[in-house]
């Protein structure tokens, strides 16, 4: 073991924290988190290796819920750096990555987090973006699902933090783009500031089948999952020939005890589709390569994004039970600290 | 209009054939299908472009379902041309081929068969093994499992026409292959003739999920999928990353009016898990390249082959329904004529 050197330490005597207090069953209730305040002392004495930071934003998105499940991991944050045992990281840089949902953390180990380079871009959109949904859209959408210039592509959950920039690259690529959402705030944002071709309110559609008959009356090329359930079993019925669904998520079916059967998959066959599922984590490696595709377009004003900001860690509960009722518009984050 | 020329023409007093009489609700019955005998006249005129066949062996397979729900055709046939108005045709030629299920056809766009070259295997091996269930089995493998050596393989319905030779294709890779089967006879078979590692009666199995976890104890890298239903949702729990599921047939979905709920589709993100669906018309293309790499494997003996050959047209009904219930042992064939 490291000797620790005690006099690089920061006192931090109150600590604000969002703990994960009880296994969720069925729906996630903000009586499955707890907030918090507890005392403690970050150490990130030279040569540990560790960085100790504060909390800025916090990022709310429906793979929340799977990070607390199976990793028991509550999120992604961007934060500033107090303090610096790493070589790479500096008191003062700014970083992203996977840590607790409180005011102040120690990341032990900072080499899976981005320093944050360009900061001529609004902070939070490192929770979206910039961030994991960001690069989320972009390897799923590049990478995974083969898109081709005049190509159909059908978005579900398509005003979240990926679906919108799921279309927006598929727009700037020459595809026909319709997206579903929950309401019709959301369905007039995806036509008039994403600049979709098309977009329903599922709530609304009696016929989930007939309302994707209406928008791809030639059937789908691309289906970019993120609900499942019965959207899936509908998307199922429409896809053309060698089309490709990218399950990106399904976060219709998270909240299930016991998910839905999703009924069609016959015609995976029988139109010979490609369904395939992804997570961002094995396409870090394209973060560069993503920055500089996206960077120039967001400040050429080619890509927009709307962001859904909570003010305060205590409201970030409430937050994120509200990303799986679809309260949100855009991406929903939290700001923990504006300094 | 080509005029036609009566001068060659083939008189055909009787002509036995087996007809799709009603449609299939539910289970296909041998009342879907009619045997009976009508008098016709096959003609294929110098010109006509067409080629009058004796129709020696039929194919029993599962797609044949689906030719007749959605193609209306009954399926494939081994042939011997009896005239031809085709110039790539002769009098005496072998050929196999998509056509009526009948003694005799009359066969008016012959370029969609293929010529028999090599008649020193068994001609009914044309109905599978090297016929269309072989260059399925042999597309759906190399081409879309994007198999390694070493892997692991599982195949259900693993004696059937496919199976059987999915898993020796995987074998002659260097992959650790189990199958399963529906009866204790068929399993021998899997592990004591095809050479697979391990096998399993499904229908002896309480617990499907547990079976595939006891032969996979690390999980599955490739599902070769034929059966759909109960066993995909089984074998979704026991993926391996970036595992691959490829998608041939589901014959336990065919004869349902309301396909089964598959719940476990979650596990495609959570695994990065490919599943993709795949028909071989797409890969007929390969035919030439696949007669080369198997004809040789099969005459050293390293392919073997099991067949079921039930006698006379008449019995075409029953042994298309058999297959249904796993009633064949090996890859089912009629026999209409041994000339």
């Amino acid at each position: 073991m490291e000797k620790v050197n005690k006099n690089a330490s920061v006192e931090v005597m109150s600590n604000k924290q969002v703990i994960y207090r009880e296994q969720v069953r069925g729906s996630l209730k903000e009586a499955n988190l707890e907030v918090r305040t507890s005392s403690e002392r970050l150490k990130a004495d030279t040569g540990s290796g560790a960085i100790a930071v504060k909390n800025l934003y916090l990022a709310c998105d429906p793979y929340n819920l799977n990070l607390i499940k199976y990793f028991t991991q509550l999120g992604s944050v961007i934060a500033r750096v107090l303090e610096s045992g790493h070589p790479n990281f500096k008191k003062g840089d700014l970083v992203w990555g996977l840590t607790g949902w409180e005011e102040y953390s120690l990341i032990t180990a900072p080499e899976t987090c981005f320093k944050i380079e360009h900061a001529d871009v609004p902070l939070s959109h490192y929770t979206g973006l910039l961030g994991m949904p960001g690069m989320t859209a972009y390897a799923g959408f590049y990478e995974v699902c083969s898109p081709k210039k005049g190509e159909t592509v059908f978005i579900s959950s398509a005003a979240g933090a990926v679906g919108q920039l799921v279309g927006q690259f598929a727009k700037l690529l020459g595809c026909y783009v319709v997206g579903s959402a929950g309401s019709k705030e959301k369905v007039d944002l995806l036509k008039n500031k994403f600049g979709f071709d098309d977009a329903f309110n599922y709530k609304e559609e009696l016929d989930l089948d007939a309302a994707l008959k209406r928008c791809f009356p030639e059937g789908i090329d691309i289906y970019f999952e993120n609900v499942g359930g019965k959207m899936l079993d509908a998307v199922l019925l429409n896809m053309k020939l060698h089309g490709r669904i990218t399950v990106c998520g399904m976060i219709s079916q998270y909240n299930l005890e016991q998910p839905e059967g999703v009924h069609n998959l016959l015609n995976l066959l029988l139109k010979r589709v490609r369904m395939e599922g992804f997570l961002v984590f094995d396409y870090y490696h394209l973060y560069p390569k993503f920055l500089e595709t996206v960077l120039p377009q967001i400040k050429e004003g080619k890509i927009v994004y709307v962001e859904d900001i909570a003010e305060g860690l205590e409201n970030g509960p409430a937050a994120l039970v509200g990303v799986f009722s679809g309260r949100n518009v855009g991406k929903q984050v939290v700001m923990v600290s504006c300094e």
